[in-house]
């Protein structure tokens, strides 16, 4: 039986990137669709609790069904799974993404949360972008997708996990191969410009510069900026192992936060 | 000199955890507000790219200043520390927030998105928030998270990491006692309450049933439902350390992804 692939990203509906990734699915698996139906760049796992979710059909060439949603990515995943398309999903597929979403950014990322919301349902899932924001190439990423869908589709995954996926922008003959990395610690550094409207308020824009470059070779930055396409796997539990051992050590008591001491 | 504490939370400025907290904050240190306007729920580790960001000033008691912003808890962190300070602050607080964050559940927590946010400028942060959705007492989780700022601010915590504090909804007395825990595997399910409008079309609210109760008793749901105040140390590399190796042994090439095999 054809391996059925839940599809979603936070570019919405109409993006170039999520057209790519269906009709590379097309070809070993069916795809079905539910996507945000605007841009929601930047949502982080964000869930709609404060207003009514709805979702409509939309045509998508070569998916079996797709619906146009008002939610996040993450949204999106759970009106797939719990409602519109009627079973439960093999895997779950958010992308492609213009943009890498790489090191800690990812806790930015509605491409990410879309995995991560297939990964809370149990269904082995995978978060892919392009390393480009502007002119981004979606045909090396798409068929790499579609064959990794079908190896988890197989394998599995632990419970937890997705893999998140980062394609240079590049074509086939210079992509240098495919690593397993771990998230890196380069990041975009926050920053705010600030200007002043024509009434004399003053307001920001949030933008970001790349930190300094990851150095570290295992790293998910390292490997796109050398040419490969790198595969991360990502789990859902962030307590700090070594902070948990170093804090039992401080002693901390409810006692101490009377102001006797 | 007075250790000084950026407050922030994603119930907005105007609720009685944030303004317990900054009373009893005020106590032993300089708490300033950046929160924001409206309630925020749900927002995960949200950033606001697409619309201008805006800050206004506002009156909270016992704070030294304090705005409030039309922007995630994320960006309140962002606009305080970058901007409306004019210092960065010692110590990131966002809270107290009606409701517990626990487990994987953090994902989605705007709470713990601000506290994220302050690790990733790298200042020492802190989440706090009390085990009720009603009738939340905030007394002694204000008076804790006021004697956990200043022991965080005198012994730092490593890069990329923060606490998340939470406490049981009980008076004083019957609190049993302060808990190092990890991150629980329970979590709210997922769920959809599927509704038809006046015009006949559906619609969606997302809703959630706890999991079955968490039995590790190292872990932060646990301690919580047995009357412990619940510190639980987070880091932001989400990298799967396990699956790591295991993927390396799948030898995922991209030439497996042309369909000639």
């Amino acid at each position: 039986m054809a391996v059925r692939v839940l599809v979603t990203n936070d570019d919405g509906v109409h993006s170039p990137g999520l057209r790519a990734l269906v009709e590379a699915l097309a070809v070993g698996s069916e795809p079905y669709v539910v996507a945000p139906e605007h841009q929601r760049s930047a949502t982080g796992h964000a869930i709609t609790l404060h207003k009514p979710l709805r979702a409509f059909p939309v045509v998508i060439p070569h998916a079996v069904s797709a619906w146009a949603a008002n939610g996040t990515p993450a949204d999106c995943v759970a009106l797939g799974v719990l409602d519109l398309l009627g079973f439960r999903p093999d895997v779950v597929v958010s992308g492609i993404n213009a943009g890498a979403n790489l090191g800690r950014d990812i806790t930015y990322s509605g491409t990410v949360s879309g995995a991560m919301e297939g990964a809370i349902f149990g269904i082995p899932a995978l978060a892919v972008s392009v390393d480009a924001f502007e002119n981004a190439r979606y045909d090396v990423a798409a068929a790499f997708a579609s064959m990794l869908v079908r190896l988890i589709a197989e394998r599995g995954l632990p419970p937890d996990a997705l893999l998140n996926v980062n394609v240079p922008n590049l074509p086939r003959e210079a992509i240098r191969g495919v690593t397993i990395t771990r998230l890196g610690r380069g990041r975009y550094l926050s920053k705010l410009e600030k200007r002043i409207d024509p009434r004399g308020q003053a307001y920001y824009w949030r933008t970001g510069q790349p930190s300094a470059e990851e150095e570290d070779p295992g790293s998910d930055s390292y490997a796109v900026r050398h040419g490969y396409i790198s595969v991360t796997p990502v789990q859902m539990d962030m307590t700090h192992e070594a902070l948990l051992t170093a804090l039992r050590t401080w002693e901390i008591r409810l006692e101490s936060s009377s102001h006797h001491g």
